[in-house]
């Protein structure tokens, strides 16, 4: 019998170097996969359903709320765009690990959901340390720096909730934190 | 008397190095000035009102889109965000170049209200570009890449409306693009 796979949430402000980090990770890891969104947007060229997303109407999706079936949801655009429960169990079950990369807001719906679920929160070194990394050569523009500060900072108070918080002090340690994590739990 | 100041609206997807770009233009220009946002969240230590945001009410945020003074606004996490008009026109009054750093549907919603906003889409030089961009050492794995890259598609095919498409192939011969832009409009 296979172990079930487990549910990661990653979340993260920009510019603190998530998605090198999460590159890391998958690439130490062949069993992870990225979940599959639905959305009731109409699908464009080139996309095809069950791999960008799943696409439905917004009857379907409604009916999927209403029946517990969104383990997060949000409108955009006047869209919704969610995780569908049945597709992340039906590949747990198959002993996949899925990942879910997702802002806070969902992510605490989901944890609501999915108790089981581990949630992974990657830090910026320090605001300093952001700070130094979004000022780049030093050159920039202190408006704006103060304002993607502001916006990481605003996302930072909002991870509370996760189970673990990973600074991302260096790239390679990071990754190998969270194996660590994914490996002990 | 003082030239009433523009509306700018710039957007980009994540990758396309807007955040450094925008810093360039900034710099060399001084009369530039984020707009502060209005929310209905409760201000969090250290925040204060009318500069990390507006902090209203409910009712006085759904007043505010009764009456048609919001260029835009979604909803978060049961929250409403969104952009003042009456704050955003004050400031043109008095001379000064307002920056919006939104998503394509705030976007959208602005340049319908506000005909006259430049509107400015920083892209990526190409997805290959950004495919290799997002690659860094070569190590990253296919599906964090393939993932970020359909987002990144994602918002590029949404990004028809706007008046401007700046390809970010270079930061400073970017931002001098936008500078002429904004020089000319």
């Amino acid at each position: 019998m296979t172990n079930k796979g487990r549910l990661i949430i990653i979340s993260g402000p920009s510019g603190a170097g998530k998605g090198t980090v999460l590159s890391e990770v998958f690439r130490s890891n062949p069993n992870l996969e990225y979940s599959v969104s639905a959305t009731t947007r109409a699908p464009r060229p080139g996309e095809k359903d069950g791999v960008n997303y799943f696409f439905v109407t917004r009857e379907e999706f409604e009916q999927s709320i209403a029946r517990g079936n969104m383990l997060e949801y949000a409108v955009y655009c006047g869209n919704y765009y969610g995780t569908p429960a049945d597709f992340v169990e039906r590949q747990r079950l198959r002993g996949r690990d899925i990942v879910l990369e997702i802002e806070s807001c969902g992510a605490r719906q989901v944890k609501e959901k999915c108790p089981d679920a581990i949630s992974i929160f990657i830090m910026p070194p320090s605001l300093s340390e952001l700070e130094k990394r979004l000022l780049g050569r030093g050159t920039e523009a202190p408006e704006v720096v103060a304002a993607r500060i502001a916006r990481a900072k605003e996302e930072i108070d909002s991870a509370d909730f996760y189970d673990f918080k990973v600074v991302n002090d260096n790239v390679v340690r990071a990754a190998e934190e969270i194996n660590e994590i994914l490996k002990n739990n």
